[in-house]
């Protein structure tokens, strides 16, 4: 069974393949009247298109965004919202060697268990190309939640961390890696370009703020804000690890340590809100935002794709060895950066017409 | 909204507060045929049990199960199976505090931002005994696997990780912490208590894996496996952090130094598996089990119940301090094994029946 | 798959046989603070129970139910509401020719082919004793929902229609057949009565409507008010038919003879609704609530259990006759008025807060 | 809150208004595997396609179908299967009267109380045109359930209906109507000719069947194979009521008149099913198939576009009088025939794959 939906209120269903004519997503539960055109959801493409320096995939996508249906006179309409984006780059290449054998680290040996069959080509589904549709999808969501600011970034590659003290907001744009450490973008620059050069890949880790959600939102269990972050987070392509707040480091904290105060508000916040003095719960508590910014970090491994020969079979059963030819992104995380953005849109705008829905 | 069900196929719903009269599960869509009785569930109950070492909380609950409905001549019968754990240590209190003010760290205040009201009884729904419930139906879920064998243990408390060479499964029963390695388990005696008799606590790190599972269970986007253990993880109360295999350290490795590569048998096994040279996918690829074991880590905060009085507000938004009175863990990830063996049982009983209904 | 949850946000799920120790309810997502006890719920119950007049079965219930989580000081809270009613009167009986043969008419042949397994006492699951978990849901429904009266009724038994010239609400609750005219109810004390000293049994229709359901309930398609209701309606036990509005009857009108058309409130309504000349549709146009009264209309067919030996077969493929013994209900539709106000209720609650949620 | 998605294990999205430039649908959780190609669900598009008759709407849509997704090699992959229509014959025309009045008897009132707003082009989302997704998506899980047949007739137009003495399935391809008895069709040339002539519209009831379901699929209760379709039915555009097998008329029989014995099967049939001595019971018993043919019976209304001036109100609650102006079809029943048969595949294959999905 596939199941490519996401979402309870808000939801998303994305399809396509990265060698089919096209990809894109269904959006349904977008509330109306809201104004969208494709020019509010193609920087988010454009953020997340391959092909913009060396640091990321050649392949070369214009990724243009088509609205298909759900839209009248520029408003939102509150039926399925079809967005559209047509692949063009479907470089012709010789694929037998991926028809014949399982790369290791991919999803092919594991597509042939459950399916017995599968689109060889570019990794088909599970190809990082599906993520378009998930930013698509997370740019229609961003316009159901405006009161929220939402920003991720790179805060480590292939083991070098940011400087917290370096942390600039204004500088995740300003370079390749959406590297709020200007420091440290220019260390990257050579890790990863060793990486490239060397036909190796190195892994990252994003993090990621939600700033504007009040207090209030998910729910106590199974439809906790923090659980169903947890799942969007993990279903994205090589991640292998997600925190919320403190996350791993908490673990590591006493009880005092860990702990987040609360004192009235200095200057009366919007509905009264409490003053927090720390967020190590990363602004959920009970699976319920606290009105804290809502944070998470999130572990992208390297890309499978090397240039380094390894041990595998064939779909008969033999011992043979492989290595990945084409254009792949040295450091996957990178790219990820517009994708955890989305998913965090596409969870808070969800949750905040599930907020809505319990009011009797 | 609230959402308390989880699963697709294989799905159960949970209900019921700390200080109600009994706490329950309705585990639905279990295959028909199964034998069960109660003497079947009560043993993962009993390794949940509060007040078994002076290292967990010492509310004494028996926690018997019973079984309502869905079983007929000692199996299931295909229709729903009721479990009902009635609450009987619910030890007269004074819970005015509670009721006036917000304790940090806890669900109280973003509960009242949901809901505008909230039983404040002892964590209400939001207390780890609600867990019980998950224990009851994960035995359940068992029952649908009985090809996989399923074993969690606590690898880290108060930031103290065990010796990887010191690891022997058999250790993991023979002491109040799940531990596989003696000589922190000798360790651990100290640290857990001077957090209780501190009044203080600590957090810990659960790991899992479950063996057995047969490449194939999962989908490539969404109803991804890895999503929804993350899902079902993040969801366990205290919980902050999930990986799978391995997880966050994958970020920190080259595509070379994270392969899994793969070659023919030695013996041929099941099904002509092939034999893995190495396990950093924790046994899921594309969202694909490949066959090998399914591991994952769980990252529990040091549970905010301490003595140390904390700044907060009241409900009328007035300054004040807290502690927590009563009973409690100093190290909730010690009890929160037997809960990840539980969520690791019911999300793969889900992708088992969700893999069989996918054949055409 | 058994798949016992009903509604997306306010939902319910059923579990219990009728020969187990208890059924029940679990109602999630029910919003928090709305005033309940059970003594709001009993009095649904005792509309439906069993064993009050000569026309009904004879088992003897006394349906208390009881509130197992949910609710606190008097209020919802707004986690998940369990209700649970105990199983008094399994009278002992001897169930081995329904163990060994297939009632005709009854589910019994189609659960072995589904489960291969089945709880043959008293029907299991498939009892209309599963309706008491219904009904008691249904009135937490009518909680969320209190701009909205619901009654249903009998309309014909045995092919013996009410006079609609006859009609008077007062009635309905005045003889044992919720009959809204009082010459009908005379007629029927013979049908119904005759059809038991016979060991027969009639079929019955019952019509519901729901007044106060504001336009702008439901969706457009799929999520469809009418097409909820057809399924809720669908899901009682022994109903084979359902309409809304005009029903099989508009299918012979003329688009002039259907037409519903407005014109400007004589006195402005709330909200300025427009008054309406007619209700062919029975209050849902595209889906979506009109503001008039929502009605349908919902067929019972006579039960299976009756005297007369019937063909049939063994569970070994055997020719055999067989009848039913025990106590039945003559006329299942009667019983049937209590379950269809219920899942009336249920699915507008249901669709209340769907619309609440879609707010943006 | 909209909810575009049918089904549980076999599901479908749709998208799309009449006049936007496509529409479509997603089918998520096809097995993997199939035989598919474009030329596989044309002809069921054709069949439904306007303008082949004078007794449809003139509106000429060549309704070719494209797969963008989900598809390998002419077979399914088990991903989702983007299927996608473009809109042709968007006539230019002037809708401002229906932008600013309510056409009565459609959803434009309910839209504007729902949403505050609608896409009035011709009605929008609403329009009979989003059915070409369904039966699009219906022809795909033909493939599923290749063991079913699937056969829908009008049974009735204005109120005449065929006589089942007639009844000769060969004939129903023979004629605009989708009519099994000659005779039928002739007469309903001069009603529904007339109605076109008068701008006025008629009813019609489809019926529909289906042979080679084998016992065991559905569920007792919630998931019922008869709620499904009550559901799948009641949401088609026009759909006033729902029947399965005597629907009704079995409210009218008695016991012994309603029954289906059983007796062995003369000659062993697939899995030594029984024969049945009748089918009152629409192949469906206690929601769960027996194996005899499943039969539904479909009430759709006049259409409410006619030519004959009603009262309605504009939307700043005007008095005014409406006609429908454009392309209608006098007898909105007969194109819904290919569409009780989608929404019969579709249903039939989702527990085709429910029922695989239950056995443990």
């Amino acid at each position: 069974m596939s199941f490519n939906t996401f979402g309870h209120l808000f939801r998303f269903t994305t399809w396509g393949e990265s060698h089919g004519p096209a990809i894109g997503a269904v959006v349904d539960g977008c509330p109306p009247g809201l104004a969208i055109d494709e020019g509010m959801i193609q920087p988010f493409l454009d953020a997340r298109r391959p092909g913009q320096s060396k640091f990321t995939t050649q392949r070369q996508e214009p990724d243009q965004v088509r609205i298909l249906s759900g839209v009248f006179e520029g408003r939102t309409t509150g039926t399925p919202i079809s967005l559209m984006i047509e692949n063009v780059d479907q470089r012709s290449k010789d694929y037998s060697d991926v028809a014949l054998a399982y790369r290791p680290g991919h999803a092919d040996y594991a597509y042939d268990a459950k399916y017995g069959f599968r689109d060889y080509r570019g990794g088909g589904r599970s190809s990082a190309r599906e993520t378009a549709s998930r930013v698509a999808a997370g740019a229609v969501a961003r316009l159901v939640i405006p009161e929220v600011t939402i920003r991720a970034y790179v805060s480590e590659i292939g083991g070098d961390m940011i400087d917290p003290g370096n942390f600039d907001e204004a500088e995740i744009g300003e370079n390749p890696f959406f590297c709020p450490d200007p420091a440290a973008a220019k260390r990257w620059e050579k890790i990863v370009d060793d990486a490239r050069l060397n036909g190796s890949s190195v892994g990252a880790v994003v993090e990621c703020y939600a700033r504007g959600v009040p207090a209030g939102w998910g729910a106590p269990l199974y439809g906790k804000l923090d659980a169903d972050l947890a799942a969007a987070m993990m279903g994205i392509n090589a991640v292998k690890g997600v925190e919320i707040g403190d996350g791993f480091a908490a673990a590591r904290l006493t009880g005092e340590g860990n702990a987040d105060p609360m004192r009235p508000p200095v200057e009366t916040g919007p509905d009264g809100a409490p003053e927090f003095l720390a967020n190590h719960a990363g602004g959920i508590a009970g699976g319920i935002s606290t009105g804290q910014p809502v944070t998470c970090r999130v572990a992208f491994k390297p890309t499978s794709s090397i240039l380094t020969p390894q041990q595998t079979i064939t779909r008969d059963g033999q011992a043979t060895e492989m290595f990945t030819k084409g254009r792949h992104d040295p450091c996957v995380g990178i790219r990820g950066v517009p994708v955890v953005e989305a998913m965090m849109a596409l969870v808070l705008a969800d949750h905040k017409l599930r907020h809505r829905g319990q009011c009797g």
